[in-house]
């Protein structure tokens, strides 16, 4: 067994969602040792927390800054930092630990802007550290298993996938007393685009993540269906990718009734893969001219890929907050050099953030059909 | 009880699959006498397999001329014929019988072209008759439920509709050997389109079926991922109703593991429903700030409109014989002059048609909106 | 084609659930022609109800001994007699038409002794005529299709059967006003047993039906969940088979939220199956060493034993009625001579009436195991 | 944030399942710094893997009895043990850590034989220490939930609980190969049960748990279906509680297609519940004269009994590994004397005992009812 990693955090203070998930996701395999944090916005009440969570006082940081400052001075500095901070503070945070020689897991969306987002591909690769976005769903065991898979030929040239991730949570329209759910919808704090930027990314990096391929051109048709709302609270957008494989990407939060919400489904020329977040835990394959199978851990033809994340045996279900702690499992890897080849990468972020940028505009011109590509990649 | 009504039919020979499911229909609840028969293109193979399934000599027909011809004539003539011929006959074979004032039933898709179905809505006015056409699954009980809840405002506004009909049994691609396939996208046989008329309208009835509402303008996007597939086997169509609510609907040929493929999800303001066709007895609603609750027959809150066409105890499922049966009892209850107002309609195949060319329209304008009505409508 | 068969009914009047099923079930695939009926208690009322649905007066009967003078006096004599009474009734009503030569259906249970059930047996056995018992479950399809399995070896030998019929259609425990539930219960009424006999039979005959073997020897616990109740309300079987094959059958009334109940489970040296009567169309198979699979109608690997039965295209669902019709379809090619081997026979009703009193007797006896055949096949 | 428990751990060396379950478990919220360890019954081995996952030299220990020393002669000793090691050592090596005054956790069975388990019970109460049972399937949420439901009178007088742990993993029958498999079914190493005392206890203990009552009495009928092998590997028990109420429990493991194959149903004079291990964030829930509801976390009715442990948000599943960390959330609980009341005890795993004995007698006299509860609880 190896030396644990060092780690730290930027945001995910008292009361946060995102905090305690992390927390749990980088100690469940006892991989990383939580050493340093600059938790919270308020200087004090951050300091406070960490020491609270076991952080020895003096890498209990104010901000982000200090503890940047704080931590590439020291001999023993963190291994990896997670930011987990607003979504606009992104771009900053990841680009100064990334340019002072830090590994970075930021969380989605990675930037606000296309061009932020070349700019952290950019610093990223000078900089030769890991810089992995929170993708975290790409990260069960269930999904690696679709990707090894679609790789591996199982279902034949891919014809078509649809990935969805619509739910009902925003449904109520209590915007104006609620304001968690208020500034999704306020271009003065979300950016270009509400339920796209926020969910639809998700879904659709795990359609280019099973497919190992990418969007190259979309059609966007959004709508804001609950009235106040400026950005789109649902959003359907068509796509081909760079291997021209049909896209139908659905993504709503006024969904009643869809609890979670994801689920991808994807149509190949001998065979058809179904999986739900809901139910993570196992997979339906159907084989042309076979029956429907479900594909579970623990059984035979489960991939390698899929099966080093599991940690019960077959049909112990393992949940949301395991599929976060393999993103950790697999960024020990890459830091000690071991590449898996699965890890979100900054190249990722930056994808989601330029079809998004997409979708706005071909929504914005009646859904014409535009290039989904970082200029960088085109 | 009411005397039993003489019914009749054009098409579904021997060796169809649509034939037998007729006949059941008709007469699984006793209500029609199968008294008449032009059943196959081959005269005399028509009139023996019609005698051999007890139509007596002198109306087991050898085309439908002759059929209409016989049974104008009769005193006793049969008060309802359902044509079940291919496609491209529906037209004529339906107008006939309307203007020679008999009641119609005639599968989908009602006409090849937005005139035609223009045509038959003004000459089945004129007659005074019923014309329906064939969406039966707008008779499973538990869609006239959920459009008893919609029209009862149980959902509040509708927001959003999803609907799809997307199954994998043309994905083998055979289409070279297989002539069963291949004419489905061959536009000389098939007309403007392959899986948006065949399936698609479905679909796109149900949720206007549902809604109490109609498609006004939609745009689309065809794939045909099957080399040398002419016409669509992949579609997504995004559409607005007459009052604004936001459609979406995906049809496909190719979707390895949906079994038959057909769903709907209905999104109000204040909750939602789910329905799939491989389990048809049970509709999911989520009441907003409630729970997920299992609509089942026989139970509290079943409105009379779905209650009605149950013929079973509570969980005693029915299946698609007897929804197209459901067809067959609004229809005696139609010629008895006792309205249900839910049967599908002239109208309703006309709107399917000027749906289908409007998505084929938009399509090919790289997903520009267009309007979807058929212009008698406008 | 053949010729119809004629048919005729003793109960299953205005009303009823059950005449409407027979009635549907009979008629749906054009098989038989409704010709005779003692359809009520109450003679002038079981007339009237017999003409309304197109019987000709003449065979519009008052009673069964009415029908019975009636129709052996005939040339038309009607090829099937229909046994839909009251279950007190059903022996003497099945043995004078057995003793006259026609063919029968009888309702379950059969008889309500065992005495009166090997009485049938050996009438029917003198007779040659066919007689049948309604358990209609083992109509299904994929009930067939389990059998099929079983029989081509594909589980290896069978270990273990569960087999369950679990509803709360009796959970509301008002009895006292609710004569429809409360005779069940009454030993005066009902008999000997209440679920177990009601509904416990089902689930054994489909265990013993797919096993192709017989209950041997069992154990049983029985209770009154309900105060007031006589007869038990819940029970549980243990039992095994003649080849040794261990059974577990669970049966209740009070199982709030098993909306219809009926359940079966097979396991075997290499493989096991799972249906349940809520979701008919598709059982699960796990091949030992392999994945779960569906098994689908209109798939490969479906044995022509459970093809037959169905109507209409994979994944379009057939329901309860036709697996009443499918036992329609069966008894005509019975009738005809074309034997299927699967037809519920007398014996199987005579097996079920054993074991019920059987269960009975150890349930009084502390659980102690007693042998569950009829005394006539030891 | 309290300060961290310090843990160690006797078992669960390198290789094992339910070493790195258990660790996961601790430290998966933070609340526990593993700090000493006997992992291995080679002491070397143990010692060295003790120091490979971060145990300081001095507390990596050679057996329990050498950590037993070390630990309870410091200042800082381990706040709780957990006790992982084969079936056969539970008994003195959780006896001896009470003894001594340490908090215990002792995977199931907790002991052998009922003497044993009423010595611990005698043990655990005098030493005024914690002593839990790893009955893991107890701490989901929605399990805690159920509970808290039939506290609350939900489901009005419990009637009925069937309860099953039936899963094909000893299906193949290869017990002469495969070691892993075959020690459970002989008595030498197993004890007087085979699966009964391995899942079946898990079933049990969870209908006790819900329903917060006892097994009095029990019937039960074990069988041996694959040859060769002496203890049972599938058991049928039938039994009441203290309070009356019907109970059912069906445990296998030759019931191949059953992955998991942990589900418990509770019926109640008004209310069904139905839950199984492989959704395990879902329960199903009929109220008389209502429709099923789904209960889901974060959703409205959630008891805070079950929203405490919960760490994401609705519908992002949780599964197995968290249920135990659930466990040691409730020790660190217990530890602070914040008693949850809800805890597996030293008395449950002595009630476990007691039914397995019970059972076993049963059994062997041929179903006779026997007293199911411990002389210490008579």
């Amino acid at each position: 067994m190896a030396q644990r990693l060092s780690w730290g955090m930027v945001g995910g203070g008292e009361g946060s969602q995102i905090g305690p998930a992390h927390r749990l996701g980088a100690q469940a395999d006892g991989l990383y040792a939580f050493v340093a944090g600059a938790l919270d916005a308020d200087p004090e009440k951050g300091r406070a927390y960490a020491r609270s969570l076991g952080i020895a006082p003096d890498r209990a940081y104010g901000d982000w800054r200090e503890m940047l400052a704080g931590e590439r001075g020291r001999d023993n500095r963190i291994d990896l930092v997670t930011v987990a901070t607003p979504n606009a503070t992104h771009f900053e945070i990841t680009k100064g630990f990334l340019e002072a020689g830090f590994n970075v897991l930021c969380e989605k969306p990675m930037t606000m802007t296309v061009e932020e987002g070349e700019e952290i591909v950019r610093v990223a690769r000078k900089s030769g550290k890991v810089c992995a976005v929170n993708y975290c769903y790409s990260a069960y065991p269930m999904i690696r298993q679709m990707r090894a898979m679609v790789a591996a030929g199982d279902l034949g040239a891919i014809r078509c996938v649809v990935a969805n991730f619509s739910h009902g949570h925003h449904a109520a329209g209590d915007d104006a007393e609620n304001p968690r759910v208020r500034w999704r919808y306020d271009p003065a704090q979300a950016g270009v685009s509400g339920q796209m930027a926020d969910c639809g990314i998700h879904a659709l990096h795990l359609a280019s993540f099973i497919l190992g391929d990418e969007v190259e051109r979309l059609s966007a048709d959004f709508a804001s269906t609950v009235p106040g709302r400026v950005l789109e609270d649902d959003a359907m957008v068509s796509f081909r990718t760079s291997r021209g494989t049909v896209g139908r990407l659905w993504t709503s939060t006024i969904a009643l009734g869809r609890q979670h919400g994801l689920d991808i489904q994807i149509f190949g020329e001998t065979g058809g893969l179904r999986w739900a977040s809901e139910q993570p835990n196992q997979v339906y394959y159907h084989r042309l001219g076979g029956r429907v199978e479900i594909i579970e851990k623990g059984e035979a033809g489960i991939f390698p890929e899929a099966a080093r994340l599991s940690r019960v045996a077959i049909a112990h279900p393992e949940g949301f907050p395991l599929a976060v702690a393999n993103i950790y499992v697999d960024l020990a890897a890459a830091i000690r050099g071991e590449a898996t080849g699965a890890l979100p990468s900054a190249e990722d972020g930056l994808r989601s953030m330029a079809a998004v940028h997409a979708a706005v505009a071909s929504a914005g011109a009646q859904g014409a059909w535009v290039d989904a590509r970082p200029p960088m990649f085109r």
